[in-house]
């Protein structure tokens, strides 16, 4: 499976957000994340980068 | 590998813009799309969904 995990940056340091995302949808400047399993978080961030091949998705508050 | 093609919306059409992207970094309203043989393409557009496990990334012009 494909998913990826998302993290949010802190300075320099990467924090796991959440786990095993599937899909991310950008909505009224928040993004809404499901993961594989149906579960959902947003959060007033924007995707920083996708790193797909290692798995990541970097995110930013915003 | 993980990685995912890239679709541009025209209208309800989804159009392949890239395959097999691994890296996509935002950049001065720009998407910085980069493949896993290492190919780039810029874009002025934004993310409008993410489908990992479905592999696609769906962008709309900006």
């Amino acid at each position: 499976m494909c998913e990826a995990n998302a993290y949010i940056l802190n300075g320099d340091q990467e924090e796991l957000f959440f786990e095993k995302v599937d899909r991310v949808i950008p909505e009224d400047g928040q993004l809404i994340l499901e993961n594989i399993f149906g579960h959902k978080k947003m959060i007033k961030a924007e995707i920083k980068e996708l790193a797909l091949v290692d798995h990541k998705i970097i995110l930013k508050r915003s």
